[in-house]
């Protein structure tokens, strides 16, 4: 995609300084910024980039002073960062509008639905008696089981897969390889030391607005519904297990697992590589720092925890400063005892 | 699949109190039961829920004497919970069963063998000169390279990953995305800082009974196998290197990684989030709490450690309460040399 | 493949000792061979296996006295193991150099370009303008989406998912079920409490001679490129975030994580299970020990660090062996202000 400075400007109202017809294909930082890219300028602190950057065009804010002359186009805006956030919005909306129609082959069983504009890639399939809604990206490989439900404008990239029964809701993103539904972690231990598998009969439900990322596993419920409710953001190689309930606008960063049954609150952040054991509830708004291990519920909303096991953060801040001068305070110790 | 009360009641053997016509299309707790669904009573805790429920039939004990009138068809048995797990164990039976049958486009080299009764979903891959049992099921997007060999009644969800010469028992269940042979993590340093890769040529063998999550990965061995023995449960998002043995009946939790040529014995319960080492045995029965780092040998059966490094588990726990207090400890202590 | 001892020494320019028409068809470590097999004599140690394995033959030391009579065929060159790794290199190659042509079906998107010598793996999907290079080996089902590129003599595996705009080296290897390319978990909260997505249109490149393991997942950038240099090697299920840098010749092992726009030097080892957060810098061959957490940049080549949150390993280690003794260390301090 090309388009001239002229395009651009129009597009978000602003003033052309320099050669209109310049022509850019890419978006970019203005410290990283080559010739054909588009960057913007905010914080003063990058300003020395303005008279050295390699981009095409620039845009700025209407209220620059220029110390120097400029190589680039520029485009002067009243708000130089969000007109280019609404440029990148442009993009990225763009690049995935493309994606329309159907790819063959594509696998679509007895009974399902597909609502109107939807994009199929090829490899793609569709289980039996799906209701799929529209606008929605299904790209290719990717595996959806039967009865299946999804709304609308919802993406799911290549090679995802939705077990049987799997809801999810309209304007969810599910990344590469992400799993839903597969079957929650149960074995019923026999009298002979060996394993007998529980039965799972539940399914996933995603609400709206859910975002699921690449290569994430999410266990259906041994029976009912393992949740995860309007808003929430969830990164790659998360573990989300059978019956856990994640609340809404909730965001979980890449490789934390949540254990069985385990209720987590609206409005929280659970940091990277954490683990949370099953059976709890977190409060909402409650944040656990990286690698926490958290083995009991938090009762109180907007409590911050860190460590593992998990405790008050500061406490567990303060003690691990004291952790790194352990041999020192032992050695002190042996010198009182000598003394006493 | 939609069922009166009275084809349940016979197939349980069970009596009926009130309509046995009423329908029931699927299994829920009772806390949670809708309309058209089947709920047990077995824990006196939940017997007020038997009175406000909305299911359409209760499965209740012989014994059972009702305080109030209560709205659902009563199914009586002997003992409600082993009822309710039969007619689990029916429902998942009767989902897996209704898969049979080809399913084109699916791809299938040449000398490659397959028993009767078998599903193979579209887009599935078959290498050459494999050799698949009977009442196999291999969902849509497995793939299955050369000279793999499958045991009857085993099940491979969607887009499993199975590399050339992977050995999977019988009754095994194989959850989607799952990778078995990829090479394992051996790079030779070279003199200029360099690596170069070691050649990988064993496989990956999976014994009677094994089941395998969603995005687990187990890597070949660099020669012979690597090996699950019969009966052990690897969870989701599980890290199995080059040259491990997992003995039989076995569990280990989801996001737990185990590094190469370790051998785990049988019986054991390895938490999640679990590091294991590689080059180390773990005695049978040992349990490995969440988290913990392991880094040498355990040569007892039945230890149980914590921590990282891992040690005994209540030793663990009592420094750990100690940590907590180290800011005040440290104190304390200042405050005695103040005074000797 | 079977092949004659003759034509193995004859390859290995070595001298036979015994019957040169025996049989082999696969390598073995001499502890476990069997029948058919071929091993290797290079450590003392396993000398004794010498006089009872069931291989068909066992490459030695020109220099070897035997001490008994031995079964195997002997194949005698100057350096076992050097000769023994020169077999598995060609039994390597030969089983992947066994894959070439298309099978179909496969889909190709238009302006797509590929070289000569390339296998292309049923259900595999190329999307619109890819360039790729000679004797590049897709294996089935892998997703590759629009405008990506990919250097000459690169494999890979079963289900990988490159995204639209991927850039990948030559002699790359990338293993199933890897993804490459979703999008940076960037959102920005908003005043109700929810998140707005942050468009990512950044892309993913790899440099040449770069292995990438299974199930592991590599963010785009938000704006241009996560990146990963020459020769480094990446194990299974890491997750690299959006915008992260790796150097030349790094190691990172398993479910290790970097955050967010984080740099990390050449030649580093990052153990299995680390995390590391965003924005920050690790020196040139910095070590991270297993498990650990790094908060904050490391500065000197060649530092080396354990812990979560992670410093010095000695200083680490010496204050670990203090926290097993803590309870110990609190009665201590008791005895002594009571005595005071």
């Amino acid at each position: 995609m090309e388009f001239t400075v002229q395009q651009i400007a129009d597009l978000l109202q602003g003033t052309i300084e320099g050669d209109s017809n310049a022509k850019v294909s890419t978006l970019a930082k203005i410290e990283e910024a080559r010739q054909g890219a588009l960057a913007f300028l905010s914080n003063a602190k990058y300003e020395p980039f303005l008279y050295t950057t390699q981009a095409s065009a620039i845009i700025v804010s209407d209220k620059l002073e220029l110390k120097k002359p400029v190589a680039p186009t520029l485009i002067r805006v009243a708000d130089p960062y969000t007109s280019f956030s609404v440029l990148l919005q442009y993009y990225q909306t763009a690049l995935l509008a493309s994606k329309t129609g159907v790819e063959e082959p594509c696998f679509i069983g007895t009974g399902s639905q597909i609502g109107s504009g939807h994009y199929r890639g090829a490899f793609s399939y569709i289980g039996n008696n799906c209701k799929i809604g529209e606008n929605v990206r299904i790209f290719p490989q990717v595996y959806i089981g039967d009865n299946v439900q999804i709304g609308a404008n919802t993406t799911i990239f290549a090679g995802a897969k939705l077990y049987t029964n799997t809801v999810v809701g309209s304007h969810c993103t599910i990344h590469a390889g992400a799993v839903l539904g597969s079957d929650g972690f149960g074995f019923a231990p026999q009298p002979d030391g060996s394993y007998k598998a529980i039965p799972q009969i539940g399914n996933v439900l995603l609400e709206d607005h859910v975002s699921i990322g690449a290569n994430t596993t999410i266990d259906c419920a041994t029976m009912g519904s393992t949740i995860i409710r309007r808003g929430s953001k969830i990164d790659n190689l998360v573990q989300i297990a059978h019956n856990v309930e994640i609340g809404t606008d909730t965001v979980i960063a890449a490789q934390a697992g949540i254990s069985g049954s385990t209720k987590i609150g609206n409005q929280c952040v659970i940091a990277g590589q954490v683990g949370i054991v099953g059976h709890i509830s977190i409060a909402d708004k409650t944040t656990v720092g990286a690698q926490s291990g958290v083995s009991k519920s938090v009762k109180e909303s907007g409590t911050i925890i860190q460590g593992s096991p998990a405790f008050d953060y500061k406490q567990n801040l303060r003690a691990m400063t004291v952790f790194r001068k352990l041999p020192e305070l032992q050695r002190e110790l042996e010198n009182l005892k000598d003394k006493s």
